[in-house]
């Protein structure tokens, strides 16, 4: 399943605009920038991803006879204006953090120049691409820094919102350090560990849960994992006890039980008990059901001898944040800084730059957004990633994204890891604070 | 862009209880219901959507050569099971309610019947499909109960999970009620009314926000609706009213302004005011901007003079509620009803109605969930809708369902029709409690 790339997949009023810059042969160079204007309270940082399938989104982009017929056809466009986009393709030059780096409110994730027309085109899909993922990866990186210890895996594929987010959240979260998923075609996909366990069904399916148990096992000797609270958990783990001697005779080795409802802190230290006793100390213990990055947190504070976490519904759809406010502003057409100004929604003008302060042992100090050609002290962090239209290196292995996750997360300042949400410094470099005056005396 | 149909949109633990049940010989006829455990507090009622894509998926689920080679080479599974999916297709039975129908907690949308193994498999998908339009169609309800009046539109793309999320909410929204949708794609995939303006970027792009308004509305004649807050909103209508008789001389006629950021109403009130005393009383508002149906109705509450809304982030998210319970439970197995107990989690065993009792004014009086060999009082809800793996009837037109969600809306309860979230009484049938009491004393 392709992530898809059809040029229609933008709002009407793009092509509206379009038509208008078509009319006035309006098609000088645009810069446009990609950010989120502020953290919502319940995130401290934010992790950039989804460069990938928005770079693959403009190499890519082609309008198909269909999708010409169907633009001349819907009467609101001259003909002359769609045959414009036969040969249409994505020319621009794309500077972006790479994939994996954590940044705060107001710092571009990705920065398009190209002609006006594709500029705008692309941005209601370059948004959907870069914000899922990034709200995804964030809350993810939440999990990882309260269990950094234990086996996560993503369980959310049904309550995603669609196939496409499935795919793209265990894309997500295993770059954010989960140790895989459930979600079969994302390991085909992107060679992402699958994980699983079963399902109450199976056991409901047999007369009796022994027997359940064994016939599972038997069906996949090497890699068994068995739910436990189908019916009675405690009762579930001493069948499990009864029914191990029999089944290593056979060869088959319980690798760990699964508990999904109930006090799961108290079940999970019961279970445990049962089974050390009963000579089963090497069976893990995994958690699941309506967890996120708190009730983790809790469970392990209360000591609950948990070994992973399935995270489903709560990591999928970030249930606590489920939109960033994410936007892609135009800041500067034609070679002049342009500057929004809307109640509560100005934003910063011009090609601007992160410019990160790093201290001796790694961690990040703070942060210093200015303009690209007044270079800041700090390291800057957006790279160049596209000219005319074509990457500039071959996409990052998820490996390598997974170690700059790491790395960062082991940077931010303790707060931050410790997922409080301190404010972290964001400094608006005085030029840049200048040419914002500067426009608002201009503009009228 | 067609609806994914992949088999591997699944979770891992569906092969490897396939692969148990293959192993076992296990595929006697098994019975699914997918229902909504609880509805979440904000939340009176739900509205059934995504049968249409469900039943697609279930008619075109098939293993590509790619996918078996796949399954093979991961490791995990017999080539002998994989190969039985060579010439797989979902041969079973499915009920379920007509898009478009209100519905309450436990009781079934869907129910499938089909040997065990196609009915395990399909589980993940078919959930992740009806959950999330449901969600929305749901959310996209409640804004159509706060603006009966108003001209709704989805705006809500770009922060969508997904390209098919996005293309989903679009069609999801239009059943509820709205008008119609932004999203390009969705227009030419579903026929979906399209609706646009203009986006900030072009204000910004032109040197003189005059220049940018005459200019725009030159360019489509007929549909002109201008973005009047990049900079300040009531100067803008003045420009408007300025500009008005030279583009009439032109014969090009403003249809509508849009209003995105600061106090709503009373820029509504101003723009108007202004509108009114410069002879552009035709001329709409419409507002935007992090609305929903609270916002909504506040604003209508104040009297603020809108004549639309575009709703985007919170519609195509369903932010305050962006998941709701939904599962897709084993009730019977080769003729026996099952029931799973984990705590919390229990469920009503068996096959199951929805009879709905209805006052002689049209108006929902209570439901009734009872065994579908024992009928009770009321309308049946659940109808058939495919026998051995093809559907009954072709799809249902967006008009039918959208006919269907207004009758519905129009029956509810008045606290419900009021968006508020008085409990709609779901009784039990004797017959289904003593089945279920039967049951937990049988099984151990």
């Amino acid at each position: 399943m392709p992530i898809a790339t059809s040029a229609l997949l933008t709002d009407l009023y793009q092509f509206t605009m379009l038509q208008a810059y078509h009319a006035e042969g309006m098609n000088e160079p645009a810069v446009f920038e990609l950010f989120s204007r502020r953290l919502p309270p319940e995130r401290g940082f934010l992790l950039a991803a989804g460069l990938e399938q928005a770079l693959d989104f403009l190499e890519n982009l082609r309008f198909t006879a269909a999708e010409l017929d169907w633009l001349t056809d819907c009467g609101r466009f001259s003909p002359e204006f769609v045959a414009a986009f036969e040969h249409f393709h994505f020319t621009g030059r794309v500077d972006a953090l790479p994939e994996g780096t954590a940044f705060f409110a107001n710092e571009p994730v990705l920065r398009v120049i190209a002609p006006l027309s594709q500029a705008q085109l692309v941005e209601s899909r370059l948004i959907n691409l870069i914000h899922f993922q990034t709200l995804i990866a964030s809350k993810a990186a939440r999990c990882v820094l309260a269990a950094p210890n234990t086996l996560l895996v993503d369980f959310g594929m049904r309550r995603a919102h669609g196939a496409e987010a499935a795919l793209l959240a265990a894309r997500a979260n295993y770059l954010a350090g989960f140790a895989g998923s459930a979600t079969v075609l994302a390991g085909m996909q992107f060679g992402i560990p699958l994980f699983g366990t079963m399902a109450h069904s199976l056991i409901q399916a047999h007369d009796r849960e022994e027997e359940a148990f064994e016939r599972f096992a038997a069906a996949q000797p090497g890699n068994v994992t068995l739910l436990i609270d189908t019916y009675d958990t405690e009762a579930a783990a001493r069948k499990l006890v009864n029914l191990a001697p029999r089944l290593q005779q056979r060869g088959i080795v319980i690798k760990g039980v699964r508990i999904d409802s109930g006090d799961l802190a108290e079940h999970a230290r019961q279970v445990r008990r049962i089974l050390d006793e009963g000579g089963l100390s090497d069976v893990t213990i995994l958690g699941s059901g309506d967890l996120d990055e708190h009730r983790i947190a809790e469970l392990l504070a209360l000591g609950a001898p948990f070994n992973g976490f399935g995270i489903g519904t709560r990591l999928d759809a970030s249930t606590d944040v489920p939109t960033l406010d994410m936007v892609y502003k135009l800041q500067e057409y034609a070679g002049r800084p342009r500057r929004k100004r809307s109640e509560g929604k100005a934003t910063w003008p011009g090609r601007k730059q992160v410019y990160r302060r790093i201290a001796e042992d790694g961690t990040f100090i703070s942060d210093c957004l200015g303009l690209a050609d007044q270079p800041q002290p700090g390291e800057p962090l957006l790279q160049p990633v596209m000219r005319d239209g074509k990457r500039l290196a071959p996409p990052e292995s998820l490996a390598e994204i997974r170690a700059r996750v790491q790395q960062q997360l082991a940077a931010l300042p303790p707060a931050l890891r410790a997922n409080q949400t301190e404010p972290y410094p964001v400094e608006i470099a005085p030029g840049l604070q200048e040419l914002a005056a500067q426009l608002d005396r201009e503009t009228h």
